[in-house]
């Protein structure tokens, strides 16, 4: 198996030069915080990644969890790790010190994520979930609730995790048929939940499941919908784990990938009802998701990063090691030599390039809401952050899929060998345009709630800041084909804008036909924002003889090559964007 | 699973409409074969992969072939499925009738193998790798070696296998390590040979291995190969096997898919050498294999129609079952009245029917080749296969990685379960951009020797006669949008020929940069004719009040899907195409 190693350099450069980190956190208020301190902690993590967690990442492939009497066993060698991970301090980076946690600004914990989600995607997607169950508390608990539950949860001591799927409810929540009946200070949940990542394990003592479930005089549809939280061990007084709760995990899922992420069916109340407390107010649980949707969203968008990093890291090698063809002179030299396998490399590098800019840029956005006490730039934020967040997640978990799947063609025939390790990344990141709402699902977000509901304003402010990138390359004499091709790109997500604007309420199918290209379109466009900056930046650095020049030159060239290869996507997408509707929904169903 | 059904009417539509089937029939002097007899055979044909062939798909990926100290064992239920498939005289459909052939017209063949190929890749790739033996013998073996071998390959009693990778031996079959020793009338082979499809089993008597080697005076490199028949057992002196051959299965690949195909590491000669004879003249191996290059390559791209129709088929059976959202009323509706899903439906189904038309018209022209006496003629069919094949096999399998990917999606959390079968044949679907020459591969023969080396006049003439479907497009009132859509992608198309002619000698990287999008953009072009033929015919059909209308109606849409969704790709990759090698090739290897 590569070994993996986290490429610093780039995290960092996106950190400094395009995030503005020390600005960031003196805006924040976080006098001991700063860019030295922020490389110390990659620094760590990187260790922790490389040494204990890549190493499991290909036997959590091959030994996946599994269902024993006791419960879900996972992967042999996590429980360790995962003792580390905590023992270490890892899980309480970014959460408030009130509850134990060390309150690092967000986009430092993204960039961490980032590396444990390289590493090992799998055993990531733990405390991953966990953070999850850790905002709805601190957001919608009582004080009673976070004060039993917050601090073993921060400490990672105990894991979360989300209940929301049934059977008969995927995306749409409003299906939704678990029923929790009030007995005194507590309900009774009965029901069942599927595809719960991490739902049972022996990691930790405790398991603290968010369970969303109806009161028995709710409301029908998503409006009758509250938040519970379901421990699978009931606390005693001292608030200690004790007596089992009417909760178990009865089958795990045959899935294509992320085989160590043990994905449960979760039944509450086979005997009795399981004992859940409500988090806030009834009938809110829908209201509550969407306090987490956002990072959760954002978390996904990063392990597209991180899988496509991983994918990289390992077709480089390869494409480095393996000799095939042979020059006039008898020698053989490496596949990487070969124009389309770097072309292909550079397609994986640069794109992760842009994504990774983009996430971290998005979860800069949350920290930045925070800083603030004006009104209306926390509004610009927040505004910022709902339009980046689906974008994040649909486009960079597509863009992923593309990555990967470049990851296994750059090794040939080893490729389709599961050994190899490049089919593993294939396959983990599958689940990534799926979970946590599809592809589509993002794309209806965007294109309705995120630009529709406000008429576009949204959209057309980052539109018109990326437009200030274009005039800065355009200023620029050694970036003239970034500036033309940022240009042609914006150009074109104007006029899809337009078109949008123009053409929704013609007719009810359009936003939705049109919804993902749209969506790819501003990710595209998104990514030559970053990419442009990272020029100007690296130019910039350059010209003052600052910094690591074969970094910065490199940034050069895989800004060249995203405004060369990726750019011209968006201005292609326009013309599917303007066929709207008519050929997508014509056909009759009996037609298909 | 889903019950999978042959779409007969619209491979019957393109051999009769596109293709001109009986024409062909007629002009290659098949007297006997027409289009009802076609109906007749696919009908049957679809019986078979229905009924017996497509149950065992499943089956192939969870108990794939397994290897004991007799040989590899293949999947339970094959071996009965295969004794079928040889009873009913499939295997002969299209050999010669000297070795015991039907002589039927390669296009039709075609059609039938899709069905194969979409009941059961893995079952199917058995005979396709028979099919590359038997042309090896039919062009180069002597009389005896036909006598003693053809029948049986053509009667299916026996397979056949191609053995030309090695460890160090993959595209660069300069490397070819393999030795053979004369002695007598034959020769010693040894060696090992890697990614042996269907390399030993236990559904036939015997196994004619086809195997590269060097003899002991070759020159270095690919001038250096010779071509030797390697039977697993070899026949005594009435023609049947006998005593087993040096040549042994020893061990199996363990693969991202298609699991019921065994893929074998293959060693000849660990007793003193494996008896073999020589094909044709010794070291003239390399040139032998381009003799069956360009079918076992339009197979592979028959594969890419196959595996997609198969995951189409299944996400419609779901998109009509599941039902998610709720109408005002309270009533439940089905994904597939969702726009997007609608979407992914048509991109397949649009891109499918793309797909097969080009498939089958590149089929027909091998015929087309063969049924003239005019030179020139036979040259132009001749170059336009040649011309067709990369595209075929580079295009249309990459289109079907995007095709089987959306066939997961349309199932959202369900499709990454393994029971749903939409992941099976996402995983199956991964080889087919990698065997066969890889679609880097494929792509330099495109833009290599089949453009650079006769300076553009074929693709130029291929580009003219689309032009010419353009212009009826241009003609026709009902079909303007396809007319325009066509006559932008042509625009582009010439444009990017001229600007390879004109570039690809001042830089040797040029060609390799640029070779995957000019073959990508070739390939959406030539869906692009196929779809405007499609919709020519269709409308003329339905203005004669003939046919099946709303068959008829169906095809207008996916053609009009088509413009608005597919064809703007080509466009679209002209500015990626023009960027050339530079971005591509500056990255100096360290900082990868």
């Amino acid at each position: 198996m590569s070994d993996y190693k986290h490429p610093y350099r780039d995290a960092e450069f996106i950190l400094n030069e395009l995030v503005g980190f020390d600005q960031l956190c003196a805006d924040a208020g976080l006098e001991d915080i700063n860019s030295e301190l922020a490389d110390v902690i990659l620094t760590e993590a990187g260790k922790l990644g490389a040494d204990v967690l890549a190493p499991l990442n290909y036997i959590g492939d091959t030994q996946g969890a599994t269902l024993s009497p006791q419960g879900v066993v996972e992967t042999p060698g996590f429980s360790a790790a995962y003792a580390q991970y905590v023992e270490n301090g890892w899980p309480s980076l970014t959460a408030k010190e009130e509850f134990g946690g060390q309150n690092l600004p967000n986009v430092l914990g993204t960039a961490v994520n980032e590396i444990w989600h390289t590493a090992n995607m799998s055993f990531a997607l733990c405390p991953m979930l966990t953070q999850g169950a850790i905002e709805s508390l601190v957001h919608h608990g009582s004080d009673a609730l976070k004060q039993n539950y917050l601090p073993k949860l921060v400490s990672g001591e105990w894991t979360g995790t989300m209940n929301l799927t049934e059977p008969d409810a995927g995306s749409d929540l409003a299906a939704i048929k678990a029923r929790a009946t009030p007995e005194g200070d507590h309900y009774r949940i009965t029901g069942q939940k599927i595809f719960i990542t991490w739902g049972d394990h022996q990691m930790t003592e405790n398991i603290v499941h968010l369970v969303l479930a109806r009161l028995p005089d709710a409301p029908a549809g998503v409006k009758g919908i509250s938040l519970f939280i379901v421990p699978k061990f009931l606390l005693d007084e001292q608030g200690n784990p004790a007596q089992l709760n009417d909760v178990s995990c009865v089958s795990l899922e045959h899935k294509l990938g992320i085989h160590g992420s043990p994905t449960c069916v979760m039944s509450f109340g086979d005997n009795g009802g399981a004992v859940g407390y409500i988090v806030g107010e009834p009938h809110q649980g829908l209201s509550y998701m969407f306090t987490m949707m956002n990072h959760a969203r954002q978390s996904v968008g990063l392990q597209g990063v991180a899988i496509s990093e991983r994918s990289y890291q390992l077709a480089v090698q390869y494409a480095k090691d393996r000799l095939q063809g042979t020059r006039k002179d008898g020698s053989r030299f490496p596949i990487i030599d070969f124009p389309d396998v770097r072309r292909m490399l550079m397609q994986m590098k640069a794109s992760i390039e842009a994504m990774r800019g983009l996430a971290y840029i998005a979860a800069a956005e949350t920290d930045r809401v925070h800083s603030t006490t004006d009104t209306s730039q926390a509004k610009h934020h927040q505004d910022r952050v709902d339009l980046l967040t689906p974008i994040v997640k649909g486009w960079i978990t597509e863009v992923a899929q593309e990555l990967t799947y470049l990851g296994v063609q750059v090794h040939g025939g080893m490729g389709f060998i599961e050994e190899t390790g490049a089919a593993q990344h294939y396959r983990d990141a599958r689940i990534l345009t799926i979970y946590e709402g599809t592809t589509g699902i993002q794309a209806l977000d965007l294109v309705g709630r995120k630009t529709l509901m406000n008429k576009g304003t949204v959209l057309s402010a980052l539109l018109d800041e990326i437009a200030q990138v274009q005039q800065e390359l355009a200023a620029s004499s050694a970036l003239q084909n970034e500036a033309r091709a940022l240009d042609t790109a914006l150009i074109a997500a104007h006029e899809a804008l337009q078109w949008l604007l123009d053409n929704a309420e013609k007719d009810a199918s359009v936003a939705g036909s049109i919804s993902v290209n749209f969506m790819m379109m501003m990710g595209y466009v998104c990514g030559g924002w970053v990419m442009g900056q990272s020029a100007l930046k690296a130019q910039a650095l350059l010209n003052a003889g600052q910094g690591d020049s074969a970094f910065l030159h490199s940034k050069l060239i895989t800004s060249a090559f995203y405004c060369d290869h990726l750019l011209p996507r968006a201005t292609g997408l326009l013309a599917v964007i303007k066929a709207g509707s008519q050929s997508v929904m014509s056909l009759p169903n009996d037609q298909f």
